[in-house]
């Protein structure tokens, strides 16, 4: 009975693993974009005071169980990833 | 314009920031139910297969823009938080 109830469980876990990744990948487009937009305008990819906007989100708005900090701190995994991708799209265009 | 079309992309990286959060909170939840289910059986909380094929599969859906090793680094970030929130509601626990 307790198997059945893991295998359960565990099928639930994967399916949201899956649509964590669509999500993942989802955002690293959106970021990919905005890095476009900015690099036309001659902005700077990294903002600080954006990604603390995007920090203080996550605090409003986090009902648990993770506490807001260890939340935080794979948010700021996601942004760095996604700040190593542009880096590599802008190293992508400048061989091409 | 270019700001126009930043703002907007801004807003569609919020609500994907938020979607984000709810399906973390939401994996943590059933990782605590999961941890529940193996304790009474007397299970390990941790197993390494389990892990494998969590990020297999991670790696068979991927469809970028992220590479898959970057992927699986943040899938592991996500599990060890989960880990360590089961091991406070062990702690808890003990403490009752």
């Amino acid at each position: 009975m307790s198997n059945e109830r893991l295998d359960n469980l565990r099928e639930q876990l994967d399916d949201v693993n899956l649509k964590l990744l669509d999500l993942i990948n989802e955002r690293a487009k959106l970021a990919q974009e905005i890095g476009e937009v900015k690099s036309r305008s001659g902005q700077k990819r990294f903002d600080p005071v954006r990604e603390r906007k995007m920090l203080d989100l996550i605090a409003e708005n986090n009902e648990g169980p993770f506490e807001t900090s260890t939340l935080q701190h794979l948010f700021k995994q996601i942004f760095k990833a996604s700040l190593e991708l542009q880096e590599d799209d802008n190293q992508k265009a400048l061989l091409v």
